[in-house]
Formats: C-alpha cells, structure tokens, sequence
C-alpha cells in the first residue's frame, strides 16, 4: 500500500484530491481496478477513462482526473517509476550457489550472485554486482561487466566480453561458432572462428537470441542496444550504439549497422552490407545493399517506403491503364 | 507382438482376415515393412498401397485390403490410438530428484516428478501429476496444473501460470520481460514488465517458443491453442483458444488473436492488431491492420486470397497491355 | 610464436623474405596489427594491402607481398590450417563429471567426456572421442557417433541417432515431438509421434536449432549437412547431403530437400514439397511446390530468379505504358 502523496511526490507531480488516498497497484485504463492508480496519456482510450474503475488516475491535465490523481509532464518516464516501485521483487539467489562448477583463476568481485548448476570455466571474470542465473554457462576468459543481470540458461562461449548493466534473458547464446565453410569439390570445409564477440554496456538482449564469434575479427553489439526474443546476429556483424532489433530479425556475417537503427520484427540485412545510422525497417523488410541511414524502408528487398508504396500501387494503375485501352478500342479500332 | 483382432477392439474397427496375425510396429504406406500395420487413407498413394509389405492394412473400404486389415470409419482417430499403443515408453525420473533445488514454501503435490538440476524459486506450485524435466527453471510464485508435462531446459519467469494437461518442449522460455522502452533524447529506459503470462488448459508448446509477460496487463494464451518450435509472442498478447500457430510465427505486442486462427510458418501480426476469430494466415503472412476472421489471408501486408491472386496476375495483364498498344501504335501512330 | 618459415611449411606455401619473422597471430587486411599475418586474396580490398600494418601476408602472387610473407595456391585451404593453429585452445571437461546424472545401460566409449549436470537417460549410448557440454539432455536410447562435439544445454530427445564428427551448438533441441493434430469438431488431437531422428556424419548444427522427430517413419540429416542458428526441421523432413541452411530457415514437414542445396536466411519450404539437388534459394525465399534443383529461385512464393526479376520490372514497364497512352490521349481523343 502506498499513499497517493507518496506516489506524487516519488514522480514530481501535482497531486489532486486525497493524498492519503492508498493505492495497492498500478493497472492499465482498459482494465482498470479499485485500489489501484492508471495512467492516461493516449486519448484513443478515452471512452475507458470515463468507464474506469481505477481510485486514480496519472494524466498530464487536470481535465483527465475525475477525483483523485496526479497531474506530470512526462507521464513515460513517471510509469516507470510507478511500475518499479509496485514490481514484486522476487528474492533471488545470494552468492554463489554451493552446486556451481567454478574452474581455475576465476575472479568473482564482491556482490556477485551465481544461481545452481552453472559452470564458470577456467579464467572467467565475473564483476561487482552482477548476477547469473541457473544452469548458465560462461566459457574460457569469458568476462561480464559491473551489475549485469544474466538469467537462466544463457550460455555464453569463450573470450566474450559481456558490458556492465546489461541484462540477457534466458536461452540466448553468445559466441558460438560463426557460419563459415570453403567449399571445394564438394566438400565443405570449417573454417575455425577465432574471433570474439564484444558486447557494449547498457545493452538487453531477448530471450533465445544468437550472437555469433568472428572468423578473425570480431562481433561488435553497441552500447545501449535493445534485442527483443529470438535475433540472431551473424559472424563480424557491428551494431552500432543505441539500435532497437525487434523479435526474430537477423542480421548476415559482416553488416555493419549504424547508430539508433531500428528493425521491426522478422526484418534483416544480408551479408556484408553497411547500414547508415537511424535508419528504420519495418517489419518483414530486407536489406539487401547498403542504404542510407535517416530513412524508413520497406519490403523485401528493402526500399524507401515512398517508393515501395509507389510499386504497390501499380496494380490500380494498371486497372486505370485497362480502361482507357478498352475506350481507344471501342472509339478507334471498332469503328 | 499385438494380434490383429486386439487392434480392431482397440480402435473399433471390423475385422477382415486373420485376428490371430501378430502385429509388431506401425509403418506408413509409403515405407511398409512386413510384420507392420499400414495406414491407408489417401488415394493419393496408391499405387504404394498395391506394392505394400505391410502385413495388414486399415482402411475405410473393404476393397483396399488385400489380404488381413481392418476396415475404421475415421481412420484419424484410429492412428492416433494404434500410435499411442505401439509408442516406446521411456522410464522417466520417478518423484523429486534428489539434486533439485526447491525454495521455500513450493508446495508439490502428489506424483510429481522433477527432473535433476531443476530450480523451482520459492512459491511455486506443482500440482499432481506433472512432470518437470532436467535442468529447468521455475520462478518465483509460479504455478504449473495437473498433468502438465514439462521437457528439459524450459525456463519459466516469475508469476506464470501454466493450466494443466499442457505440454511444454526443451528451450521454451515464459515470462521474460516484454520489450518494452521509452527514448527519450537518445536514451532507451526499460519500462518495467509488471504483469504476468497465463497459459489455459491443453496448450502445447513447441521448442525454443518465447512468451513475453505484459507489461501491467497479462499475456494470454487460450486453452488448447497448439504451438509448433520458435513461436514469438510479444507482451499483452491475447491469443484465443485452439488457434494452430506453425514454426517461428511471430505476434507482436498488444495484439488480439481469436479463436481458432490458424497462422503458417514464418506469418505473423503486427502490434495492438485485432484479428476475427477463425481467420487463416498462410505461411510467411503479415497481418498490419485489423482483419476479420473466418477469411484467408496470404502476402505482406495480408490480404485476402482473392485480392492477393488479383494483384499478382498484375504481371500477365501487363504484357497484354503492352501487346494491345502495340497494336495501336502500329495501326495509328506510324501510319 | 611462430616462425613464417613454419608457418610456410604448414600451408605448403612459398616463403618471401625473412623465415625467422615471428608471428603472434593471424588478423585481417582490414584490421591488420603488427605482430600478425594477413591473408590477402580479394582485391576488392587492395586500398588496404597498401596501408597494411601486417608483417607478413599470404597471398597467390609475390606482387602482393610487400616485404615477407607466403604465396600458396588455395588461399582459402592455407586459411583454415592458420586459423586453426592459432585458435586458442580452451581447456575442457576430461572425462565424465561427477555431477553427471547416468542412466541403467549406458554405454560410454573410451576418451569421452561429459560436463556438468548433464543427463543421460537409460540405454544411451556415447560413441569414443565424443564430448556433451554441461547442462545437457540425451534422452532414451539416443546414440552419438565417434568423435562428435555438442556443447552447453544441447537437449536431444529419445532415440535419435546422432552422426560422428558432428557439432551441434548450445541450445538446439534435436527430436522434439512433430507438430501433428487432426482436429475433428474443434478438437484438436494430438497424433503421437513415434518416429525418431537420424543426424548423418559430419554434420554442424548452430545454435538453438530445431529438429522434429517423425509421426512413423524418421526425419533424416544428411551427411555433411551445414546448419546455421535457428534453422527448423518439420517432422518426416528428409535433407540431402551437403546442404547449407543458413539462419532461420524453416522446413516445413515432410518435405524432401536434394544434395547440396543452399537455402538463405529466413528461406524455407512448405510441407509436403520435393526440391531437387543443388536448388538454391535466396534469403526470405520461399518453396511452394516441388521444384527442380540446379537453378536458383528468388521471392514468396519462389520464382527462377529471372522470371522473378521480370515480374519486378512490372513497375517500369506500366510508367513506359502510362506515357504511351498519355500520347494516345493527347493526339486522338482530345482532338
């Protein structure tokens, strides 16, 4: 339970009506409960406002707040206030788990957190704060930064560089073997991946994700990059600081992607193709040569969005083209 | 050795030939071996069914069985029974393995089997008759129902509810955090994922499938929906029951499936889409809008088949433009 | 520390200049440091040569080499030996780890090893020289061939058959159960999956791969088969030797895919079609029907690159058509 006030002032906002008012969660407008407080800052669900059941209500105008609420002028970021302050937090392993498998000259900073049945092989370094989960797997000199948060099941291969306050979700896998054959009379021969993989700070990857090791060089994710389920990034592949990959995008061996790109779901980029900064791909889009940043592409293969609407519109064009061939031929060619 | 007569009870079916014929395995019709029962329910295939080796046949007509077999109304049905009976059953881990890591106050009710390594978070609850394989993680609070079947290596978050009679394959992930992020001048801040994943009742999940727990909202997934391997569902998703989600479909946050839809390999949906129940996607289909149910959709952005059909025949009304002009030309404009 | 002269006499290369430079490592043109080696045989990156900080370079003509260095015939063959000799080589796991969970019957040849908290199930069976990683899965009857590699938290299911000289990299789940229902008055029954996998010899599967085990007969993997991360295998799929699926590929059930062909990433093909030998298929593109193999197919559904890139052409071809009907218009009917 929380007092309104507290909430007001937790956010620096203006509080309106009862600040003794005691709010037990935080829900949304759409389903709204008794006791609980509900922002309002997208007025496509006004008709839920007038209906809510919430006791308040976060909004950036007095309009919004039928009795008791709070008055902010970014009601984004007082969300996330709000959400981590009503986020049960559950307790988590402390220290190092006794069944753990820890190999030789591994340093473990203080406050570090490692869960049961993960394996650290020889010459891992694990910094302060930071915590693994269950059944992980952190290979050779593999080393993870300050206060990242690595959950169950994550496997990371050797000589990975892992930032400080990132976190990675159960089931990805960071350093496998890139994909690389030399084909010769049919037969196809491995080519060993010597690279490794050096992944930024402040970066979160998804649930599922594959982040493969270079042949020679390395991997590079950019600081700050946000990784939804299931993306795979090839062998050499940069990204550049700040890109959001939504779920199941793949990016080939060798692009480069520029700072703050943005890739909607089951979009991609071939190999060896560089990507200029803020560029955008909607969902399902490939980029298939280089292209410029600063612009939102479309389709496969990627183009401008302008143009590719422009291609989609052939089919009415062409209807357009079939009626005035129908005339000429009534006119001229009948007569 | 199972004798045909004892098949035919099993299955309801009638008798042709000798009851006493041992039967050892199944086969299909396709690559029969003797002292096997065949399957035939598709004309499609007969010319296997003539050179056949299996011993017996079952089959909807008298006519398609040569010597012994056994004559069924829904032959569907009977596989799935003669499957059942002739399936290898593997020993499996009988009650609580002794490795298991069980937090406080789990509660695990009778003929619960957990496999070695496992880590169930304190609060969670098993019900009786479920199984938990090898090296899984079951989070805090957490709750799995009766009868559900849980493979190695699934890692289930916090606060997840898991019906009963489900069945979940290695490498699934449920409840990490949807992907979610607010910028703001060129920073990404996490908003938090409160809310929580509830899977119904007779749901199966294939392996390495990714399901997102919402934001503030739950993520649903209605009772006997059946999920092929590297399914992605995004945040405050709301799938309907007994809808067919094929490999590496991917719904993106916020979006409402019916019931019944069916959605093929690599198709998905946008974000905060809604779509009617009973709607089918083919395979490597996008859903960007709001699109009613009981139709088929194919293409990105989905459209219905018909329309879709009509925009590709684009290609071929084209060069009969091109000849028509032609003609215009050569009549007119050269004379 | 190497000296070139050896390093020559490994790759069966001819020295230039100084035999007894040493050499620490091997770096690419583009990234080159002093201390290592470089290959050079793509003159696209021949800006680079010049400006190469590189102490000696690998190439097929003397012309390219500065200073010291080798030339070979095959650069890419003399690659994969440097690469190896260079790779730095992690200590592992010898011999079966005490945590290690053992079934009744399992046979563990000589010189294999086993990680921690892996399960073998009854009557598995570990071919010499094989090695699992930690975290592991082999369930019931499973068998791996000789000298084979499967790294952290791999799961294979009962009864599969796992080649030699294989790798199959973290997170991969190998004979999970098929995707097969038959709904009948919106039910959908689960049909038992009771056929196996078979994975040929030489075969590499990437990371958190999929492969489905069959209904009755098996699903096959070729020999020296190629798999990327998150390729997926439909149930009764039959892959021909040799084949190279990159990233995301999904192959839907019971479909027959020929020697030797290349599919790119996100590529696939639906259920129940043939592919012939060495089809290749470019990235997103997809198979729909059965195809004949040695061409190269483009688009959803897949084309023949060359019909696929006249149907892209549509677009040019109705601006030249709108132009030419404009000038009808112009000279006839506004007359």
């Amino acid at each position: 339970m929380t007092l309104l006030k507290d909430i007001a002032s937790m956010i620096d906002g203006i509080l309106v009506g009862d600040g003794n008012l005691k709010i037990s969660n935080i829900c949304t407008i759409q389903k709204s409960t008794s006791g609980s407080i509900a922002f309002f800052y997208n007025e496509k669900y006004s008709n839920y406002l007038a209906l809510s059941k919430a006791s308040a209500i976060i909004a950036t105008k007095k309009d919004f707040i039928k009795n008791d609420g709070i008055i902010v002028k970014s009601p984004q970021l007082a969300l996330i206030k709000v959400l981590k302050h009503f986020k049960i937090n559950t307790p988590m392993q402390r220290g190092v788990h006794n069944s753990a498998v820890i190999g030789k000259n591994v340093t473990i900073e203080k406050n570090v957190n490692i869960g049961p049945f993960t394996v650290l092989e020889d010459n891992v370094k694990i910094k302060s704060g930071s915590t693994i989960g269950s059944n992980c797997f952190v290979g050779y000199g593999t080393t993870i930064g300050v206060n990242t948060k690595i959950m169950s099941s994550v496997n990371i291969y050797s000589l990975v560089k892992i930032g400080s306050n990132c976190i990675i979700h159960s089931g990805s896998v960071i350093g496998a073997d890139g994909y690389g054959f030399y084909t010769h009379n049919d037969m196809h021969h491995k080519i060993p991946q010597n690279g490794k993989v050096n992944v930024g700070n402040d970066v979160e990857i998804g649930a599922n994700c594959t982040i493969d090791r270079g042949t020679i060089d390395n991997t590079f994710i950019g600081d700050m990059c946000k990784f939804d389920n299931g993306v795979q990034i090839g062998h050499n592949v940069e990204i550049g600081k700040g890109c959001l990959l939504t779920a199941h995008v793949t990016i080939a061996g060798s692009s480069k992607i520029g700072d703050f790109c943005i890739f909607g779901g089951q979009s991609g980029a071939i190999d060896h193709v560089t990507i200029g900064d803020r560029a955008i791909f909607a969902c399902y889009t490939v980029a298939m040569k280089n292209l410029p940043g600063g612009k939102t592409y479309s389709g496969s293969p990627a183009r401008e969005i302008k143009e590719k609407n422009r291609r989609d519109a052939t089919f009415t064009e062409v209807k357009i083209l079939k009626n005035k061939i129908k005339k000429f031929e009534l006119e001229y060619l009948n007569k």
